[in-house]
Parts: structure tokens; C-alpha cells; sequence
């Protein structure tokens, strides 16, 4: 979320409504988990989906991922590259190539 | 995740390791819920969390969405302006401000 | 669980370890969801799956799911056959019947 | 779920809707943890919940757990005995007592 203007957005929709008072770290991790299932749900019974249904509820899980971000201080994109370097050393290409087996199991 | 660095790099960490045939959009929903739960774990038992735990799951989440949207062809960003302006009017102000109801309450 | 002796166990494991002080209803809860998403990263890449694994992970959405329902003063198996009942009426056989359609779309 | 009349009811509800065939194991793990997803909801903003809600919610996760187990061929009860008898040998009473720490950092 490079993009500050969304990040205003948020913080601006926030704001208005003064729901900060409700986004502790914790309330905003259920609610990224609760966003999960709904995005789940997309898929319950089938690999198949309606893209338009799937794009508003990935929008929520990110939307809550984006205000726990912006509540911890962090960038996203920011944590998203720095885990993605210890992922790629816990993954190395020779050992992980084609697979999908757990790191621990390689 | 308009940085297009970050979507470079999360796109050649699939491709080195031949993972694209994994990340089907149902695959990915499901991992967009597992890093959820590992994410909440870090608020299981107190809201008091360490904050490098929490940024390293929440990393794993975002990086789940971003691969996801990727693969459905939208840009998490757009989606979740998109997301908000529904969001607003389900939420008005007036109705919303300082009640953490749900719409279909309030 | 009807059965009294997986209850007296459950009630037991936790007075011996004094743990009755983090088992808030909420805190079940979390935890339910926590346990959920280790028991389908046994699903996470594939439809293929270890029993042993899933058995663990089912045991342990089971646990937290009698502990809240202990803490609740519910019986588990009561509160099922309520819900079917109510189950039942939104998904009428003759309208359900070989459908996996969510019941506001019937 | 000992009790023989909730497995039966279970079987009957899908017997008559033909759903036997989208419950794999995938789809009611997946299953499960959607509707741990809607259980968390009850708790989204407060730790204050509604009885009946949290009921409702609970049995649906239940139910799934013991569709589950049933596909898996295996006794619900009987699996959370197991599990406990392991968790015991993880969590000692002298090193657990009034501690919420995980077993890995005991």
C-alpha cells in the first residue's frame, strides 16, 4: 500500500465514523481471520467462482490487513518484502522447485 | 500493492520455484485463511503481542491476497477503494459513527 | 459429546494446569479458528491428505469447540440437533436436493 | 458424539439432500473453518457476546467437525482422547501451570 492514497482513504473512512476505538491489534487480527472465511466461502463446494464476489471479499481481508498494518506503524509492502527474503531462504529453488512440500519436510 | 517492485519480486519468487501450478485462486483462498489463523495466534490467549511476530504473519497474509489478486487480474489497491465506496453506504456516518453494529443492526 | 468422560478429561487437563483464566469464551473462540486453519493446511496445495495429520488437527478444533461449549453450559450434541432443526427448514429436501446452492439463492 | 441419534440425524439430513457428494474432506475442512470464521464474528469488536449467537455459530462448526469425522471413519470422542493424551506429554503440569506459554518455549 505504497499508495498513500489509500491509506488516506482508510484512515479518512476511519475517522469519520470513529472506529478507531474499536481497531485494537487484536479486534483487527479476528477480523482479517473472519474476512479469511468469508473469502473461503468463494470456494466451499467448488474450485469454482464468481470473480466479482471473490474481488469484494479479498478487498475486505486486505482492507483489515492494511489497518492492522497502518495501526502497527508498518508499510506493507514493506513487511511483504522482508518476509519474502526469509521465505526464499527457507525455500531454496534446488531444494523447492515443482514442490509444494512444507520447508521442514524438504 | 501498486508498488510494482513488490509484484516483480513476489512473481519471480513463483516463477524460480515453479509454483505457479499451485496457486489456483481456491488454493490461495485457502492459504489467505491459514496465514489468518497464524496470524491470530499471536492474540490467542492476550491482546498483548510481540510486534516482529505479528508483522511476519501478517506478511504471510498479504503476500497470500497479493498473490491472489495477481492471479485474478486486479489490483489490490483498486479493489479495495472499489470495496470502500460500498462500504461507505452501508455505513453512513450519521448512523455508524462510534457504534461498532453491524449494518443490517444499525 | 454425550459422552461424560471425554468431558471430565477435558475439565480435568485444564484444573490441573490452572488454565480455566484463559478460556474466556472469546479466547475459545480464537482458538477455534486457529485450530480450523491447521486443519485445513492439511488441505492447503492438495485434496490429498494424511489421516493421521487430519485426525490430530480435527481433534483439536474439537477440543476448543467442547471447552466453549463446557464454559457455555451447553451440550454439544443438543445445540447440533437445534441447528439442524433450524438447517432443515432453510433447506427444504425438495428445493436442496443435489445442490451445494447457499439457501438465500434457492 | 457418542451418542449414536446426533450421527444418525447428521446422516439422514444429507442422505436426503444428496449433499454426500460435495462433502470431501477438503470442502468440510474448509467447511469447518468458514464457519469458525462466522463463530469468531460473535466476538469481532467485544469479548460481550449474545448466548444464542455464539450457540448457533458453535453447532455449525460441530456439525462440520463430526461430518468430517464421520467421512474419516473415525469416532469424535475417540480422537479427542488421543490428542489429549499427547498434549498432556507436551504441556507437563509442573512446567504448564497457570502459564499460557506454548509448548515450544517452555
Amino acid at each position: 500500500m505504497t499508495d498513500d492514497a489509500v491509506l488516506r482513504a482508510l484512515r479518512e473512512f476511519v475517522a469519520e465514523r470513529d472506529w478507531a476505538q474499536f481497531h485494537s491489534p487484536e479486534n483487527l487480527a479476528k477480523s482479517v481471520s473472519i474476512e479469511a472465511g468469508e473469502l473461503l466461502e468463494c470456494f466451499q463446494w467448488s474450485p469454482e467462482f464468481t470473480a466479482e464476489h471473490v474481488n469484494e471479499e479479498l478487498a475486505d481481508v486486505l482492507t483489515y490487513c492494511y489497518l492492522l498494518a497502518d495501526r502497527l506503524g508498518v508499510d506493507p509492502d514493506a513487511i511483504v518484502l522482508d518476509k519474502l527474503a526469509k521465505t526464499r531462504a527457507k525455500y531454496p529453488v534446488e531444494k523447492a522447485r515443482g514442490r509444494s512440500t512444507k520447508y521442514d519436510e524438504l
